[in-house]
């Protein structure tokens, strides 16, 4: 599939050895894009109280979305540079100035992130020499594209890309291309959501972080794998503004491109939970009838990162009590005697009573089909909301178990 | 190992056929304890908004602990009675029923708990000849006991009974005999952790609600093996006062008392993390230097319920990185910058950087050891708990995913 790049945008990605084994050398795993203008950013990060160092840097360097003027992202995987005291800050502050040294960009005009192990110094021999080459090999075509995409990978299987072009109301058009990583912490330590948004649109500082959070929200938020949230989750959006010679968008323009935002959003979500380690089954946990938005996700939470629920569904096994319990648990108040259950459209609980139904055939279903939705119905308002999560498999403890040694 | 059994009290376990299957017909599956005169009782339950129709009535019966005198508790195992609906708590009222009936006791003094599969009917015939049965054979020696206590058991592998004799300050004794079954929702939906202490000893109802609960949130609340929590969970205390012709128990006879309701309760909490299903590590997570006792079991939950804390276990995974990021997102705030981590008195992290430490000696450890304890110290305040746990294993996956087909 090809992608349109947005105007102004170059990357690539290269290897420079940060994983060290003789067998990972080849491995890509430095990426720099880079603006030919300034563009606005804006960043969601982990809300992990222990977060890693790039996250610390970005955030002083995205207070509250605003716009200062940005040129560039590096981005490397292998290490997570989390846990990793002063010395770490120093060391993610030092990817950017070389970011911004050797581009001729101005100082604090780059962001960072990592992904990894958590606990390790980076080798900053090799990350600088993958810095200078990433960053004097940058391309517009899709290889360089390809290489990026692929250079922030941990224990993904498949590089996740997608793009929009969206079409303003004066028939121009912009193009936002966004790139992820990851599964949550499902990978062998090798944590991390990265998500990275890309646009040649023009945004004031107020709509990029504005229009991220609110689909961030619905989308990369709306994803859990084991319910560990990373030291090091960081979705960016950057927007330069080279497609039109304005300073910002504006009414119907601006509900096209933040619904754009959240298709790109949603899609590299939905790429995250498919690929999520050992995983068998693509789960999609849905629960309406609740107060808030906030309440649905907190109890599709639960659901989803239930090891009882995910290991029934890994066994193909109806055993819809896990579900309605973890529900009970999740510390939402509800009135228990109105709640309702479906999986793929079969009624399995109906108002606090079990509605009858074939195990056999319900079990032969669930093994039979890739991707199964469950409906959780409450009655305590018109909120809810729709979460991508997997099983839980004998693979995904195999490869969980010896990582770091 | 033999056991006193206290004054008044005797019991039996039968096997009636809940399971249904051929091979499960010998199985013991009914448990009743009788009270030659009338004792004081005092409950905690699941704190699930989707609980079982037992616990219902148990909070019915059990307002705040007022010690309506009763007389017997039955419980039943294979069939949880959660899920069930009006149907369901019929079935609970009409096992009390029979016992009350069998036994010629008065009308609301029997108390019941049920323990397995969630969401199905219980299958009415064969719970009442199981009731009659067990009324009309109870015993007080300790194979009587060894019935009662395999009756309540559904994946454990042995059952688990713990006893004291208290002396007290006039040179008399009383005895507290405790029984319990499970691993929180470890085993395949055979969820439930149920426990019960029974005395001779003399107490109040607000003597015995106090007692229990302050020592039920120190032993089995601070058990986690999953983190999900059962729709069935009860632990009953219930004192008869034969040994003593007194009302209740006063100063240092009451502490001594409760130290020993502590003490059978942490025996049977360890018992059940000792006996969670798939686990080869018996693990415990002590946070320390908290505000309150309530944040220590907050993050110690947080650590115990990740699936990647647990999986790097199993593998000897000295991977520290995953447990301090676990404690960051438990929800407590607290300066991470302060934070530290000693596995086994090894410092693996000290005040936010990580101690240097062989990780290949850390790991030989980790594998020829039985017990491993984490120590979490924050510098919030000066509180802390010790919460048992176990690693994850390819067999629990096993176990669990494949349970009601």
């Amino acid at each position: 599939m090809t992608h349109r790049i947005p105007l102004g945008w170059s990357f690539n990605g290269v290897p420079c050895g940060i994983r060290g084994a003789s067998l990972e050398l080849g491995r890509l795993d430095v990426a720099v894009w880079l603006s030919d203008r300034p563009a606005v950013a804006a960043g969601v990060f982990t809300q992990n109280l222990v977060f890693a160092a790039p996250v610390a840097l970005c955030r002083k360097r995205l207070p509250q979305g605003q716009g200062t003027p940005f040129r560039a992202v590096v981005a490397s995987s292998g290490n997570a540079n989390a846990c990793t005291g002063e010395r770490g800050f120093a060391d993610a502050l030092e990817m950017t100035h070389l970011v911004e040294k050797t581009l001729g960009l101005e100082p604090g005009s780059a962001l960072v992130a990592s992904t990894g192990v958590i606990g390790r110094f980076l080798p900053m021999e090799e990350v600088r020499s993958g810095i200078q080459k990433a960053c004097t090999t940058l391309g517009q075509d899709s290889t360089h594209l390809d290489n990026a995409s692929r250079a922030i990978m941990t224990t993904d299987t498949v590089p996740k890309v997608s793009s929009r072009t969206v079409r303003l109301a004066d028939g121009a058009t912009v193009v936002l291309l966004g790139m992820a990583k990851g599964a949550a912490m499902i990978a062998p330590d090798m944590a991390t959501m990265l998500g990275f948004l890309f646009t040649d649109a023009p945004l004031s500082g107020t709509q990029a972080i504005e229009i991220l959070s609110t689909n961030a929200k619905r989308t990369f938020n709306c994803l859990s794998i084991d319910g560990h949230t990373s030291t090091n989750d960081t979705v960016l959006l950057l927007a330069n503004g080279a497609a039109r010679p304005v300073q910002h968008l504006e009414g119907s323009d601006l509900e096209v491109f933040a619904q754009a935002v959240h298709d790109v959003s949603a899609e590299l979500a939905g790429m995250i939970a498919s690929d999520a380690e050992g995983a068998t089954k693509l789960v999609y946990v849905e629960v309406f009838g609740t107060k808030t938005e906030g309440d649905a996700r907190i109890i599709a939470r639960a659901i989803a990162n239930s090891t009882l629920v995910k290991t029934a569904i890994y066994g193909a096994d109806p055993n819809w009590g896990r579900i309605v319990s973890a529900a009970g648990y999740a510390g939402v108040p509800f009135d228990a005697s109105k709640l309702s259950l479906w999986m793929d459209g079969h009624l399995l609980y109906e108002e606090s009573s079990p509605a009858p139904f074939d195990p056999v055939a319900m079990s032969d279903h669930m093994r039979t089909n890739k991707i199964i939705v469950f409906r959780l119905q409450l009655a305590e308002g018109d909120k809810g909301c729709r979460l991508a999560t997997c099983d839980l498999t004998p693979e995904y403890v195999r490869l969980n178990s010896d990582y770091t040694t």
